[in-house]
């Protein structure tokens, strides 16, 4: 059997000017802009395996090992189809290149990191399956217009297709084609600049971003003000703030942008709550190191869960990340968990210091301004910094799918 | 020695628009016009007892048994000295007059209801003292005069000198001549409607009120907005929903007007948060009954604190009140605890009922939905309804100070 075969990574991103609210759900177009900085790959990233053959009688697709239905995901169709149109229309104009549009697709893809941790997987794994699918179809396609692929998929994941920071144009037009993701600077403009995910306990899953932001178009006054009158103007100040390597500003806005968000959401009808107790400690203890003289140091950032994302300079690491381990300490102290509680590629932790124990001497100010969080409030630290675009794999172990284009690991 | 001796009690106000700042700090000029509901002083009052007497050689007052200073208190001296002046005009006009306007003033305050509760108190007790202070000084003011003064000590404090219904016209005048509350309708013109308060426990006390709507004002975009575009016609739909008691109309209006205001908090830098987890787990409970196929059965709202004030008609009470102890449990489950967790003076609970035990039938389809709150999550749930305005109280026993002008009962 003659089969292709790529395998890729792609990034998850986070923004700092948030996303929220389509003016066309079928295109995904959005009602404001917004500006994201992308993870590094080495730390979380989805993965993607696309074989297509002459001989598969269908797509197929497995996701984290289980088999999904693909016709019901008309988002996953659009990007199938689109992909395979524009495949198409290079076949018709040059009868020499192989008839790949016609050709079945295998799709196997995962996170590597847990899914139940709420972290946004859509935007990696839409971005990793269009950057995979250019890849094994041969398209010639710029990043921006890779972007508006992902974006049929889920609007944030356009913004998953480039490193470093990246804007999303809204644009004007009613078919889309202006809404394109841009790199505002490459992850290689400021490598100063790092960040801290903390995976916050939740019993419940919240409403959906889907549902949730054309409620919040539909209902919200405040938003309508938001997208028309603060936006475009946050904008401009976010992309100066990130060319200038400006951390207070950058940090400042980011943490109103994140306010207003929420805000929106709260004036939503009926309301939606994204934040929750422990969400509202890290802003209050954040808000307080802030305040001390040496001004503001950290910015937190919330997208829609109770997760909370600080952005921070390398040089703060340390002394963050003792205080975030003393006010939200892991389920158990033991040994044992700690790796479970707390991912740390880049040895942030001052030598010596214990975890959850140790309070950093810069912020004893602020020690008995808050009681520490119920153990396990936060599941998770991960310590994460700015990355790169998505990747193409060369390594044949490194593929989720055959040589026969069926998954190696299947789940029941 | 002669001495003049008046005692009044005067309401609580719950306001369905809210009002979150000020155009002048010191003459208390709101940003927008309000608009709540007077509650029921059988339930919840302030009392207070005003002793005049030109032996007096100084003012004095005590609050809740404890001597306060005076002169510390720049809103107290405010309106100490407006009530003064207008009884001096009152004596330069007609010399005949006792010139009460020289004596010494005593002053003794307390609630019916525990500090600790989290309640206002600043509404109630402002009113009571401006309303005893125009008794005891025999000043010829309409309620709505006398709103003027009251707001001068805390300015929601001018929409409990009347009762039932009440709107507070924030006015355009710099020296704040027309910025007074208005009576909407009277106690007696709805009296189907019925409150719950949900006293909600919380570890820390938050933000004052005083500074953080002041912060608001000077840091969130979305607040400027809601004063311009959004609060002059919700005060209009208000008190249309009002006057035709058209439940479902109020109740939506007063839940956006409660989720807009909280938005605005959180849209301020730094952020602001009154409603906590179980704030928003009352919030979810009305949500889910509401969207039943019987529509709109209850609305909440929340001040600056997490204590929820539920409105509903009679009728509904009785389910609701079921509903809410099974989802927010008191402390304890014994019949010791039931008072100190619930106040209900209107007998709303099902005959045979087990409070915090059966579920209400008529909600069995949200059952499900969410785990009951801690224990304990809900202090306490007083039940009331809508009230008159302060009341002049004829029996010398309800007096809190003795003939001499000095308190019957003092704390250490």
């Amino acid at each position: 059997m003659t089969i292709r075969q790529v395998t890729c990574t792609a990034p998850v991103n986070i923004a700092v000017v948030k996303y929220w609210g389509k003016r066309d759900s079928d295109l995904i177009l959005p009602t404001n802009s917004s500006l994201s900085v992308t993870l590094s790959q080495d730390d979380l990233h989805s993965r993607t395996t696309i074989s297509i053959a002459s001989q598969f009688t269908s797509d197929r697709m497995w996701l984290n090992g289980i088999e999904c239905p693909i016709p019901t995901n008309q988002r996953l169709v659009n990007c199938l189809a689109g992909a395979r149109q524009q495949r198409q229309d290079m076949e018709s104009r040059n009868p020499r290149l192989p008839k790949w549009s016609t050709w079945g697709i295998h799709i196997a893809s995962e996170n590597n990191f847990p899914t139940a941790a709420g972290l946004a997987s859509s935007a990696s794994g839409y971005a990793c399956l269009v950057f995979t699918l250019a890849q094994v179809l041969e398209l010639p396609l710029t990043p921006s217009e890779l972007s508006r692929y992902a974006r049929l998929g889920s609007g944030s994941a356009c913004r998953s297709i480039m490193g470093g920071f990246v804007g999303w144009e809204m644009g004007q037009r009613a078919d889309g084609a202006d809404s394109l993701a841009y790199q505002v600077a490459p992850e290689t403009h400021w490598p100063d600049l790092e960040a801290l995910i903390l995976v916050v306990s939740d019993a419940k899953k919240g409403t959906s971003s889907t549902s949730g932001m054309q409620t919040t178009v539909n209902t919200s006054d405040l938003t309508q003000h938001r997208f028309a009158n603060v936006v475009p103007e946050r904008m401009r100040q976010m992309e100066a703030a990130i060319q200038a390597k400006d951390f207070p500003t950058f940090a400042e806005l980011t943490m109103r942008d994140s306010n207003q968000f929420h805000a929106t959401c709260l004036d939503t009808y009926p309301p939606i709550f994204y934040m929750n107790d422990t969400s509202r400690a890290v802003v209050n203890v954040i808000t307080a190191i802030n305040r001390l003289d040496a001004g503001i140091q950290a910015a937190y950032t919330f997208d829609a869960g109770p997760n909370a994302v600080i952005y921070a300079p390398k040089a703060h690491m340390p002394r963050l990340l003792l205080l975030m381990a003393y006010f939200f300490p892991g389920a158990a102290s033991s040994a044992d968990q700690t790796f479970e509680y707390f991912t740390n590629p880049y040895n942030a932790v001052p030598k010596g210091a214990a975890l959850g124990k140790d309070f950093p001497a810069e912020f004893l100010a602020i020690k008995d301004q808050f009681d520490p969080s119920p153990r396990g409030s936060v599941k998770r630290i991960i310590h994460t910094r700015v990355g790169d675009g998505p990747r193409v794999l060369k390594n044949p172990e490194s593929s989720l799918l055959n040589n026969q284009g069926l998954p190696k690991s299947l789940r029941a």
